[in-house]
This record gives structure tokens, C-alpha cells and sequence, in this order.
């Protein structure tokens, strides 16, 4: 009995180490978001940053919540797979998309929010040592989605438009084919595709992705394809979804969220859709991490898309985004930046490399050993009182470079805030070179 | 650029393989709560298997969330910690328990749902190779947060009555300290302890406890303490704070939830309390699993909590608890059956020992492989009426015979559904031996 003792050091040191899956890269350094949280800006500035809503959720929706909340049922455990009248929602809203008759007992998974829906692809899937393909720049969280459960994430580039175009789009992001398939290895596992794309707003052509396809069938990857945008789409665009490629639905999930969907992003309700030997084993994770995601947000969100099927909701919001978008770019134009003009999501990438800081600022430690466009983003929310997030952030650290170039505005602010940031951007003018 | 392609293998199998830590045990296998839940049971059943009420929260709660849903900021993301009234909220109803003056910057951290604050305390904490102790029997995902983030899971027994008590109580399953001693290796990193007990309902005494912290101070181990029914404390009974014993606070992590305190199961709000080097890292863990909490649910529980301090709410809760315990066991006193009488939580485990099923009874096909404890619920379920959670599911698979003696009773459901499934499990009696 005494044998296992004797095995234990008596000089053990007396601190919990934290797992070596935490110590890699920058999980334990203070991450983007909460550097240029609203705590560390000044009080009165515009922030532009984070991706949330200065508005609310629409009131139908609101209201379905507060029914949910005076049944019983919607206030207790959903099934693990989520609320079923969420998964008839679903069913018919991505049914005729996807052209499939999709079942609700096995190719839809609710989840508590589109991140942990995507943990549990990854828990379900990745072998330690497995790799898994990013686009980037990416959504920082895929990189600890891979890490956290023991793979690595390998970068495939989206390169920035040439210098020539004089007014760039997110289509002029591009990748290059032969870079993604010179990053296939025996150990790759799966790609992260991200269309409408975070933070670049690129919507991946019907092309780009049969080419992606093609690679994914070939060396028999999993594709998991973010697309939290899928409303967002501007132009008359078209969103094609990757699992509605031929051969394409047997090995790719699809991701999506009422947050980004309904203007509620604190509501944590999001959704896997996909073949059941994807979904069930996801399930199995994701039953582990949360049980479930929760009940009265997830009926409201079922009551949503139930709604916009006649209430023409995705129409008119679309048509507010477009808006929204107009007031910030054209105070770029007005400033001669260059800018992204984005075909989705609610962001644009400004390009900062002309804006000149006074040589003498002071910056605050938190931005030691970041980039330059850290100090860009902390001076302009300083000086002209709108924030924005640094981009660099979206770089593996190799690669952290391309993105200095660039901060990330979010436009899913009302018209009165997104003019008055306008205004206060002219102010940068003087900054420029 | 083509060497990659050709280390691939020609024939790779053309199936997505699910990761290993899946393949593990009974993770892909279908759990309990599925092969017991409503879908597989008869429609008139009455449910008293998994742990969620047939009632509603106070309305004084639901209308905290609805005048939530009203507002902008608490339809959007909270901060990962949590909505600081919260944060605030708990560090009152905390704080005197524990006797600190706990941060709410660095020593609260709010999770959506105490499982999935769990899962990510391990996933901060457990090294691929580290083992972490259980008591069993053990409430089942537990397992799972241990191996799914690379670690091994160590039993050690509450050794149950002994047969000689006539009317035993929680009080009477005991741990062996010699056991627990033993059951220390030097890659041992955490024990789980959980007070009040699911399924046992034990309230592990202070001495216990005492006992406890001597090891995991001796051997440098962390201690999660899941005390998420700690409102459901009966008969006087003292509930101690393990965090709250000299030299634990470092090295301990409790556990709480909203769903449990205030009937809300699927509102998915929880927290940990614990020092800041366990939950910055944990939150590290957690912000890239989920992000963060629901916010309007979140806002909900603070109000719960503010309001509790005034109205008396947990008291009155506690005796309704104690009414609904007593419908249950006075009817397994009239049956004359064995059970252990509950100290905390919702739970009665009866000892099933003695019914004795109809030799030709057939099974459905998911209960082959599986305890006898399985076959005794069912049977029950489809000819009383009444549907109870088999035990050996809360036991590794190499001690899963102890469980098959027990199965468990939740008595979180209205007197009058208690009294009505009360008299339907008469109807066992001529199936007792």
C-alpha cells in the first residue's frame, strides 16, 4: 500500500502546473480582446472593436424568449442534441440550401454557441499530433481549438490584394491552391474553412471552394466550414456552402449561430449541421464539455427562423448591414485609407501602414513585444476616440507581420454611433503620410 | 513542393476516423440518460431518472430575465469571467462561507453550466498521463473531462452500508483513507470531490474532509469540489466548504450552479470560485471553449441571488425538498425496501437487490452488455409506471457490479407527482423477494 508513496519526490514543488496544452503559443498571455476591452479604453471611446450589437435583438424574437421562460420545460435541460422544435427550424431553413432532406434525430447538433459546437468537432476528431489547415488570417480561436486538443494547426495563406488595385475587395484576398496543397500532409485531418470570412469578409467563390473540395476528397480531410456570416452576404453575392459541393456532405460540418443571426450574441445558441458519423461521435464530445446548450434562448431562436420565413428578417437586415457599412467606408474614403471593401460578415481590414504616430507616444506594457498594429489601434482609440482590433492577432506568430498592416473595424453598430465615428475618424487625417 | 503528396498513402481509408480519446471506454457507446430518457420510455411513465423539475423557477427570477432580454448590453457577449453583477452577486453569497473577501476580478469565474467550468478546470490542468482521483460511484461525465483532455481516472470506493443497518442513511457510504492514500501516485494532479454526493447524497462530514485536504496538502494536488447541490442540505446537516479548511483555499476549486439552486436546469449558468492561479488559466481554458456564459440567464442569477439573500428562498426550497424526500422514502418503507436516506441533493439510491424479475421478461437490445441495474429499471419503468437511473453507470467498468444493487430516485418533481409515482411502486411489491 505504502508503494506508491515511496514513488512520490519528497521535493515536489508545491505549484499546480498547468497543462502543457496551455503553456504553448499565447494562451496564457492577455489575448487581443480583452487588451482593447472596454476597461483599458478611455470611457467615451467608440468602440469598433469586438464584434457585438449596440442594438438589441428584434422584439419578436425577445418576446419568444420570455414565453420559453414561463413554460417549464424550456427552463430545463434541452436534450443534449438541442430543443427538437430548434432542429425542425433548422431542418428547414438549411434543407432546400443543402438540398437535402436533413433528419433531426442525427445530422443537427445545437450547441452552446458556434465555438464550442466547433471544441467538439475538434475533441471528437483530432488525434493528438493530428494537423489541421487554417486559412490566415484567422479566427484567433481556432488555432486553441486545434492546439487544446493535441493538434497543430498548419497556416495557408489568404494573400492581401496587390498594391495596384486601388479600391480592393475581400475578393482580392486569394489564396493560392498550391500552397494549400503543398500544406497536406499524411497527418492532416481537416480544413478550417471560414466563408464569410473573419475578419477579412471575403465570401469564397463557388471555384475556390470546388477547389478546396477537390483537395478534401483527395487525401480524405474533413472540412469544417464557419459560416456564422451565412446572413451577411452583401451585393447580391452568393454564399455557396462547401457541403452542397457533390461528395462534400459526407465530410464536412457546417457551422452556424443565432448570435450573428439574430443580433443576440450573448444568447449562446449555435448549430452543427452534418452527416451522423460527423455528428454522433461530435455529440458524444459536446454531451461532456456542456450537457447542453441553454433552453429558453434556444426556443427564441427556434421561434427566429420560424419568423423570418415570412417576415422577410434576414432581407431587411442585410439591407441595414449594407448601410452600416456604406457610413464607415466612405469615412475611409473621405480619409484616403485603403480598405477592404468586404462582400460578408459585419467587418472591414483597414490598411494602417500610412498612419504615422507621434514619435514620442507612450504606450502601455500590455503592448510590449506586439505589433505595430497594437500601437496603431492603441493610439487611434486614444487619440480619436474609436477603437479597433489589431490584426496581427490573426497571424500564426510566424507570420504575424502581414498582419500589422491591418485593424478590423466592426460595423454592427447603429447609424448614429457609426456616423459619429466617422467623424471622429477625419481626425486622423492629420497622422497620415 | 510534392513531397508531401507523396507520403501520403494511396489507399487511405476513405473514413473519417473519430479520435482515440473517443474510443476510450464507453464514450461512443449510448449513455445512460439516452437509453433512459423520455423517447424510450412508456408516454404515461413518470420520470424520476434524470435530475430536472416538473416545475418552474420563481417567477421572481423569470422576471429578472425577462427585464434582461429588455435591455441591449445582456443580449450581447458577457466578458469571459462573467456579467459582474454576478461576479459581484457571488462574491456575497460566497464570500462569508469561505470567510475571504474574494476579487471579483481574478477569484470568480462564471461558466456555462458547472460542467462545462469543470471541463475546462481540467483541460487548464490535466497533462496527458496525470491522473485524477474519483470517488465512486461518480456522476458519469466526470470520467470523461479526465480522459477526454488526456488523463487517467483513479477509483476509489464510498464502500456502501454495511448490510447490517437497518435504515441506513448517505451518511453510511464511507471512504477508506487507506484507500484514497494508496491510490496516490506521484502522476496523480486532482481529486474530484463532490459534497453533497450524486447519485449517494452524501454530505461528506468535516473530519472527512479534513482527511482529504491532509493528502492533497501532503502530495500537492489539486481539489475540485463539485458542491453544486449545496442548497439541498437536509435535517440540519452542516455543509463544509473543503476551500473553506486552513491551507485548501490555493489549491481548491468549488464549484456552484444556478440551475440547481434556483430550479433552472437548462439555463446553463455556473461558476467556479477558487485563487487566481487556478482560475486564470482555467479561463484561458474556457474563454477559447465557449467564450462565455448566456448573459441574460447570467443577469437572471444575480438577481436570484440578490433577492435570496432577503426572502428567504433557499430555506423555503430546502423544506419543500425535505417534504418531496419524505413522500419517496415513506414509500420505499411500505415496499420494504432498502435505500439510503439522502443528507444533500435530490437523489435516493434504492437498493434493488431484492426485486426479482419475471425469468421470461424480454430486454430491449440496448441493455445487452449492461448491469442488472439496467434490466430492474426498465422492468420498472414499463410495468410500474415509474422510471428510475441505473447505478453501475456511475462506476468504472471494472467495479460496475457494486452499482448494480442501486437504483437512483430524483425527488426534484411536485408532491404530487411524488405521491402518484409513490403509489404506482406499491404496485413492486409482489416482484420483491
Amino acid at each position: 500500500m505504502s508503494c506508491a508513496l515511496e514513488n512520490t519526490s519528497p521535493d515536489r514543488k508545491k505549484t499546480i502546473a498547468v497543462s502543457s496544452r496551455l503553456k504553448e503559443g499565447r494562451a496564457l498571455v492577455e489575448d487581443v480582446w480583452s487588451i482593447f476591452g472596454a476597461a483599458n479604453l478611455p470611457t467615451d471611446c467608440i468602440s469598433l472593436g469586438q464584434g457585438y450589437m449596440n442594438f438589441a435583438p428584434p422584439k419578436w424574437i425577445t418576446d419568444a424568449a420570455k414565453e420559453a421562460l414561463d413554460k417549464i420545460a424550456t427552463n430545463h435541460y434541452s436534450p443534449p442534441r438541442g430543443l427538437l422544435r430548434l432542429r425542425e427550424a433548422l431542418k428547414q431553413h438549411y434543407g432546400s440550401q443543402l438540398n437535402r432532406d436533413l433528419d433531426v434525430k442525427s445530422e443537427i447538433l445545437v450547441t452552446s454557441g458556434a465555438d464550442q459546437g466547433q471544441y467538439s468537432v475538434c475533441t471528437a476528431f483530432v488525434e493528438p499530433g493530428d494537423e489541421v489547415i487554417l486559412f490566415e488570417p484567422f479566427f484567433d480561436p481556432y488555432l486553441r481549438w486545434v492546439t487544446f486538443n493535441g493538434g497543430k494547426a498548419v497556416f495557408v495563406a489568404l494573400h492581401p490584394p496587390a498594391d495596384t488595385i486601388e479600391k480592393p475587395s475581400s475578393h482580392d484576398w486569394t489564396i493560392d491552391l498550391e500552397e494549400l496543397r503543398a500544406a497536406i500532409t499524411p497527418r492532416t485531418k481537416m480544413i478550417i474553412v471560414n466563408t464569410p470570412h473573419n475578419p477579412v469578409g471575403k465570401v469564397f467563390t463557388k471555384d475556390e471552394l470546388i477547389a478546396i473540395a477537390a483537395l478534401a476528397e483527395q487525401f480524405n480531410l474533413l472540412v469544417m466550414s464557419d459560416e456564422v456570416y451565412d446572413c451577411l452576404v452583401f451585393d447580391g453575392k452568393e454564399h455557396v456552402r462547401i457541403a452542397s459541393l457533390p461528395g462534400m456532405w459526407d465530410r464536412t460540418v457546417t457551422v452556424g449561430s443565432a448570435g450573428k443571426s439574430f443580433a443576440a450574441t450573448g444568447w449562446r445558441v449555435g448549430w452543427l449541421i452534418g452527416p451522423k458519423h460527423i455528428l454522433q461521435p461530435t455529440l458524444s464530445a459536446s454531451t461532456r464539455i456542456v450537457f447542453c446548450a441553454n433552453s429558453p434562448l434556444q426556443e427564441a431562436a427556434a421561434a427566429g427562423l420560424e419568423l423570418a420565413r415570412t417576415n422577410l428578417f434576414f432581407e431587411t437586415q442585410r439591407q441595414e448591414y449594407t448601410e452600416r457599412r456604406a457610413v464607415l467606408c466612405e469615412a475611409f474614403d473621405r480619409l484616403g485609407l485603403k480598405y477592404s471593401l468586404p462582400e460578408g460578415s459585419y467587418f472591414v481590414l483597414l490598411d494602417v501602414s500610412r498612419v504615422q504616430m507621434p514619435e514620442n507616444y507612450s504606450f502601455p506594457d500590455s503592448l510590449i513585444g506586439r505589433g505595430r498594429d497594437f500601437r496603431v489601434g492603441w493610439f487611434m482609440a486614444n487619440t480619436i476616440g474609436v477603437s479597433a482590433l489589431p490584426i496581427s492577432e490573426f497571424y500564426s506568430e510566424e507570420h504575424a507581420k502581414i498582419g500589422e498592416a491591418f485593424i478590423r473595424f466592426a460595423f454592427c453598430k447603429d447609424l448614429d454611433l457609426l456616423r459619429n465615428a466617422a467623424e471622429r475618424l477625419q481626425n486622423l487625417r492629420k497622422y497620415i503620410r
